[in-house]
């Protein structure tokens, strides 16, 4: 039987989330391969949002791990996780929140990023009034123009402000290129090189300033292989763990499986060479154009519309399809596909075998 | 202070979902205007997902609801609506989780659609399984081209059919004309007399040809002040209960207020005209292209780039923004905005005053 069908498939509601647990598992292998060591990799569980999938990376020897919210970090403490860096500035009610956070769960080592001097002494004296000491990262802005600040005599000074700051400790430098998603490899690295030979020039200045960098997390997926071969900094992958078809197209360098499928089904028949499925766009990640999600079934089968629960795609084989049939899709970028979704059906030996909650909610308890 | 600044906003924690209870009020209010009588609506739940929203539909006199997922119709069922339409052909699984729905809350009247007659023979036979009679309406496709059977002699097989099919009970007709969103009030007017003119003949075939059409739910938010006047139908407004700014800027002549905002705040300066807020597509809708939120305090600012938790955007005024400020935006497309959030604030007298848990899950307990 093909890999994506399960066995019990006339139980599974539709639209549904699956998630494949071997080549997840094989996923996470490659992702350690790649890093050498599980002790060099800080997976980014945004894209998976999956408290158990923590837990099996934990079992690996993988344990620190990057996330976006304060949701997804209390997510990876109550798997016990025990470093995890929230990688987004704190600012307004999250720094209190973040303190909770790390009072809630002392075992847990939280840090998180800075890139400006009023939100760094905000979030100093509201560990200090916590009690608390909070890790920080200098967040390099290194090509992305999104957060953090460039490498220079600037970064430089709010680096050393944060050493002398109370309630702060500074754990090292993050520095994020998500902008360099080249599909040419050798493309690729020049850019990775580019956009990574000021950030290195600016540890050694910090360095020489006398100023220690304990760690640099560096990177997303496009540039993991670049990263890994290097033994001075984390790795912070994220795709890699479920992968989707946007990546597998563009890196076909990178050896990861599509581990999460949609599984949808045929619901009205507009028309001879149309199928609507119960697909829209609140069920699979929206903020690319179109194909969303291609279906293994009919991969070139174009999209004629989407509206929030229905999509409509067109192919000279609709007559093969009934009302009810299923079709099995990969997403084009996966994690914001999952965030749509309230659990995972998981997949062992082709069939369903039982659900994981997605931690999606912006509060979990804190 | 301006209507839309809240007294006790350093304690929202963003990015957050603001409802406007006033505005929303106002909203209800001019709806039932239009309709003449509240026993004309039937508004679709998909908008808003909120259970107290439809608990004070209830309270102005609407009893009748559209919505798309069985979720939702069981968030209806839990607020006591007597009448549930849900509005998707049931295909799979979600023929048995009907079947369970109807038994579970027996006060409440749901229906469904049919427009395949393999579909409507799997409909029946799981209703009479259930021992249950399940009301039907027979979806109409008037030129969206997405569900429903085009009106002509093989719907009114399909119709009479129905009649006569054990387990269900034919409710009439529903036509959704999704196609129509002209902005020029005269031109959506004439779209609509094009695509209604062969729903209303079909209409008087069926009753020629002796069959009974109880009720005709039609059109959705653009097409609603057309349909609302013709007493001879129940309306299906959506977007009206919220608004937002992509019908606001469109449909000039229908008297909504956005009562719906996003709070984000800055998390960094990027550069020195860019300000990157916490307000990413997995908390706006993102099926549209940018501008995809439009902020009060700078309406004009363009959108620079977009990731899961990051909105970098460029205004010549960004010196006037400090880190941890707030902006406060109207979504482009409100209602899978809505699905991207947890819970929604609560904002009444200008002060936030509590929250409502948005019914977001794929399945709450059927």
């Amino acid at each position: 039987m093909d890999w994506f069908r399960l066995s019990n498939e006339a139980e599974v509601a539709s639209p549904a989330l699956l998630i494949f647990e071997e080549r997840v598992e094989s996923n996470l292998r490659r992702m350690i391969e790649i890093a050498g060591d599980p002790a060099r990799l800080r997976p980014h569980v945004k894209t998976h949002k999956l408290g158990p999938l923590v837990e099996r990376q934990l079992a690996l020897g993988i344990n620190k791990f990057k996330c976006a919210t304060i949701a997804e970090a209390e997510m990876c403490a109550q798997a016990d996780a025990p470093d995890v860096l929230i990688a987004m500035p704190a600012v307004g009610p999250n720094v209190a929140r973040l303190c909770k956070l790390a009072k809630k769960y002392p075992a847990t080592r939280f840090s998180t990023l800075i890139d400006d001097a009023g939100a760094m002494q905000a979030l100093g004296l509201a560990a200090v009034k916590a009690g608390l000491t909070l890790d920080v990262f200098l967040d390099l802005d290194c090509g992305q123009n999104r957060t953090g600040i460039k490498p220079g005599n600037e970064a430089l000074e709010l680096y050393r402000q944060a050493t002398t700051t109370a309630g702060l400790k500074v754990a090292g430098l993050h520095a994020y290129d998500g902008h360099i998603h080249e599909a040419d490899l050798t493309k690729r690295r020049a850019l990775y090189e580019t956009a990574f030979g000021p950030v290195l020039a600016f540890r050694q200045q910090l360095e020489s300033a006398g100023l220690a960098v304990p760690v640099l997390v560096a990177g997303g997926t496009p540039t993991f292989p670049f990263h890994a071969e290097q033994t001075d900094r984390q790795c912070s992958p994220g795709t890699t763990v479920l992968w989707d078809f946007g990546y597998a197209d563009k890196h076909v360098d990178m050896p990861f499986l599509p581990a999460a499928l949609l599984l949808a089904r045929v619901v009205s028949k507009p028309g001879a060479n149309r199928l609507c499925l119960d697909l829209g766009h609140k069920s699979v990640a929206a903020e690319n154009p179109h194909p969303r999600v291609r279906f293994i079934e009919l991969p070139d089968a174009p999209a004629i519309s989407q509206s929030e629960e229905h999509l409509v795609i067109e192919t000279p084989r609709a007559a093969e399809f009934s009302v009810g049939d299923t079709l099995h899709g990969i997403p084009r970028h996966v994690c914001p596909t999952v965030a749509l979704y309230n659990e995972a059906t998981v997949v062992r030996g082709g069939a369903a075998v039982g659900t994981w909650p997605i931690a999606r909610a912006r509060r979990l308890t804190v």
